[in-house]
């Protein structure tokens, strides 16, 4: 995976150009190289052989702490102590100024090691660079500088138990806290009352403090709480208040109301979370009142790429693990030479494993292209040249649905297709894949369903700013598609992918024709589903143009997915393009 | 469920003229339904509320006893007093000579309720059934009666540690018991010496005792054993030796070597055993020597159907608890009518997920209406006019690759879905819909990999009497697409029926053009994708036309299926079409 790894960020995502920026000057292949070799090194010796007791030894709540293995705390306390909580920050807290894409390399080793315990450093990161982004001096001296040092952990608290993708129906209260509440040195204080669910790394005790981001509405003077969304509003919320001299101060009136027992991702406790059970919970704001969604947003992106590369390597993890067993399991002969006198010969040289293998290699190399080009432009919007930096702002948005559910699909099934190389071994505990399976399920349901990113993809993005978003990744495929024209052997490819993309264009018109919400999206999810597989089949022939015949493997997944996956999109334009309305229209009682 | 079974049964399948054949004279249209009603009663009462604990308490083996909870005992003893393990059996063993169609359509309740504990009960019948196909008098008498009564239990012994899905490398001696070893009451004794792995319900305490089938080789008079599948000879060979006046006997040396523990179907013990690790294991030969493959896969298609029933109704089960939750959850609003100061409306109104609900359907009704059509060929073919017979035996050889192997691709993904609709709760084991998704994950796996199924359709079956049966199945095929031709509503889909039997058709005549049977079948898994959803797509027409105006939620099904599923075939045929060579020249470094 390293030397994959290296392929994508200096020979094709072209990192190299970065260390010339002011932000990122300190740097070199070199020290990248150090940190992919810190974060390898980590993920064998203390993820890998944690993962499995994190998933059978689940999260256990006696009324008063939360248990977790020891391994898990090991392997935790081993990724703090390396600073990669840090990354890509500024030096200003402790930060090493890496590109997010080295950063996302990085974790891409703690992903595939184990993805459940990565999560806790994960949410401690995206907590930490909002707080960074949004908070005010204070906020970032007392709560960011502390999560990115690792000595506390964070969270996201965004849905309720009556509101899960429905952010306009949070219910959590926020009233200031008393007559002197603007005055607080840490913000405006507010005391919090409700419950949030599904609150991943909600109560453990992996660190000294816990800081929640949660998302709550300040009532108007009636005391009623402002509907729709934005009516919300950030506040921190700490499970310890901080006290005197950075020490730990009294604890808040958050409480742990329970763990959810989930088929995977194990490792990662998940909670119910009261706030407010007594006298409130209290919190401070950040940024301005009726400003939450937004300030949350502002780090989703990223969240939602991270997702994405979560389930790649779940994936790819996988992968490795179906590859070897081929390599080494002896079960059959091969179809034209039956004699069964002969010894059987290892399963990778069937046809059909083999199938399954390339299939695996084609969603798991092509999803970490993605993800790494979609962190490539992370950077790019942070530090490109001003056009150039608006370009990838507008690029990153539209694909930022695709980097999140296309890995979360096809990386699933690709974990599907890794325990059906190994058969009723793959079916058994006493191997690693059945678990990655289970674990990638959640990719298509957390940080928004599949079917919101389809809505936000088909509903939203494709339309922004006029199109501009979609002309620009237009252009930048065509480039790619007219690039290959020359290229001996990939040609054909070049063709097929003009093609796609113009029939993914017709058929965007088309859902749009009638200029009728609803009769657009009624298709969102095919639509999602085609646009993520041109995507990718674009990146993969990119990849196969900056590669060459250097890399015989990248060629052949190029030729895999142009040959078994890009036809499929046709199935799934055909009912975007004619605003298919029978599930729209048809009656309930059909059901 | 039931008055769908009902229409399948008499508005289609024509079950009624089963009653004027002499081997179900005594039956009707009401003594079925009252079958149906103690099956439906039987699995709501027992086995449904003993689905979770037999997950939940996997057997657990204390080196002498194998535990399974008591839920678990009582629903099989339910199930054994119900007389239904002889259901389609001939009354000589007590059975009914219910219809096989019918008989699988009680097992459908058993398979929706808990398919795991289904299991013991299924084995027993099959291997019954093989027994009283195969066996002496004496065998029948001993060893099916009893089964059949419940008074014990059977198992299939296949596979072996080092031979899975490749039976001719089975490696299980059985040497000749002693000089008079020709002259036993029970038939030819033998000593069995091997292990067998992956061994369902190979140990319990839930009957007296337990029957093993077992596939093994017989020594040459050097001592070898034959290569290949040619040398396999079966045996009956029980835990306990049958003792005089039907008392047990003393203890075989047959020995549990472990459990395997399972991501799923968890209910369903599954075994390596030791045949032999003393003296040798007593048992019988079935057939002649040499004749226990053909033996084995006597009952191999009913067993293949029976195992695409249960991943039908794991599907049915996921999708009526989805349907059940988005009717009931409140969850965001109309895309029109964004208010957010209106009340939440069900997830049922949401587009997308009444497109997860109608896709769910669109599987498991077309899975159960695949299933139900083979078992009806069965009955067919045992009790129809000689020609008709023939036909269906044909049909029934050709479908059983998809009747086993559709059900457990799309019935999964049903299963996919249903956690989808209830996102973060159909993550959690608080819902049912994760452990449906878990269990039925190994349907692609057992009695046949779909990878093995594929080389069945694509490098036998269609190929079989010169394509005598593909030429059946493409006249049934056609008429149903000409029928459709006349009514309206219903002529487009039959054109799109005829034009995917076209392209299906060709794609197999070209996958042979070269006569290469590796070329030939290089593709074949994707090919038993698009047979099969031809297949079903083709039933789906047949059932509407069958049904009509009456079943308004059976159209919209059938309209599903072809806006949305049957277009998914072109990408599958095209590489069998095209003979594509990618994968199977690819050089092994490029992995």
């Amino acid at each position: 995976m390293r030397e994959h790894l290296d392929v994508l960020l200096h020979d094709w995502l072209d990192v190299d150009t970065l260390f010339s920026r002011e932000r990122h000057a300190e740097h070199s292949r070199e020290t990248v190289g150090a940190v992919l070799d810190l974060a390898e090194r980590i993920a064998d010796e203390r993820f890998a052989p944690a993962n499995r007791r994190a998933d059978v030894e689940e999260p256990r709540f006696d009324g008063e702490r939360v248990h977790l293995p020891e391994s898990t705390r090991a392997a935790v306390a081993a990724y703090v102590e390396s600073g990669l909580l840090a990354a890509s920050q500024d030096a200003e807290f402790g930060g090493l100024q890496l590109p997010c894409v080295a950063e996302m390399a990085a974790n891409a080793f703690f992903s595939k090691a184990s993805v459940a315990i990565a999560g806790y450093a994960m949410l401690t990161t995206g907590n930490a660079n909002l707080i960074a982004a949004h908070g005010t001096p204070a906020q970032r001296e007392t709560f960011a500088r502390r999560l990115f040092a690792g000595e506390w952990f964070g969270t996201m608290c965004l849905s309720e138990p009556q509101a899960g993708s429905s952010l306009s129906d949070v219910a959590t209260r926020a009233e200031p806290d008393g007559p002197g509440h603007e005055a607080d040195a840490l913000g405006p204080r507010y005391r919090l009352r409700g419950h949030k669910m599904w609150i991943s790394g909600g109560e453990h005790e992996l660190a000294a403090n816990i800081v929640h981001l949660v998302l709550a509405k300040i009532p108007d003077e009636t005391g009623r709480l402002p509907p729709g969304v934005k009516g919300l509003s950030l506040f921190i919320c700490p499970k310890f208040l901080p006290g005197p001299d950075g020490r730990l101060g009294r604890r808040n009136d958050v409480a742990l109301a329970g763990l959810n027992h989930k088929l995977g991702y194990r490792g990662t406790t998940n909670t119910l979370l009261n706030f407010g059970e007594r006298d409130g919970a209290v919190a401070w704001l950040v940024g301005r009142p009726g400003d939450g969604l937004r300030c949350m947003f502002h780090m989703m992106n990223e969240a939602r790429i991270a997702v994405g590369l979560g389930a790649v390597m779940l994936g790819w993890a996988g992968y490795e693990a179906s590859l070897e067993y081929a390599r080494q399991r002896p079960q059959g002969r091969p179809l034209g030479a039956k004699d069964a006198t002969q010894p059987q010969v290892p399963i990778l040289r069937h046809v059909d494993v083999r199938r399954m293998l390339l299939a695996q290699k084609s969603y798991v190399e092509g999803g970490l292209a993605l993800s790494l080009y979609c962190a490539r432009l992370v950077d790019e919007a942070r530090t490109g040249a001003p056009e150039a930096a608006a370009d990838a702002r507008r690029l990153l948005d539209l694909l930022t649905p695709i980097a999140k559910s296309w890995p979360s699909e096809w990386c699933l099934e690709a974990n599907s297709l890794a325990i059906q190389v190994l058969g009723g071994c793959g079916y058994t505990r006493d191997f690693p894949v059945e678990q990655y399976w289970r674990d990638n399920r959640l990719n298509m349901i957390h940080e928004g369903t599949h079917g919101i990113q389809a809505l936000d993809l088909l509903g939203r993005k494709v339309l922004a700013d006029g199109g501009a978003a979609l002309k620009l990744l237009v252009t930048r495929i065509d480039a790619t598609a007219q690039r290959a024209g020359q290229v001996a052997g990939l040609a054909e490819a070049g063709v097929a992918l003009a093609g796609a993309l113009q029939r993914l264009g017709a058929a965007t018109r088309s859902a749009w024709a009638t200029g009728d919400a609803e009769a657009a999206t009624a298709n969102a999810t095919p639509y999602l589903q085609a646009f993520g597989h041109v995507v990718v089949a674009w990146l993969w022939l990119d990849l196969a143009l900056a590669t060459g015949a250097s890399r015989p493997g990248t060629l052949a997944a190029t030729r895999y997915f142009y040959a078994y996956e890009l036809p499929k999109i046709d199935a799934w334009l055909a009912p975007v393009a004619r605003r298919e309305a029978l599930v729209r229209e048809l009656d309930d009682s059909c059901f």
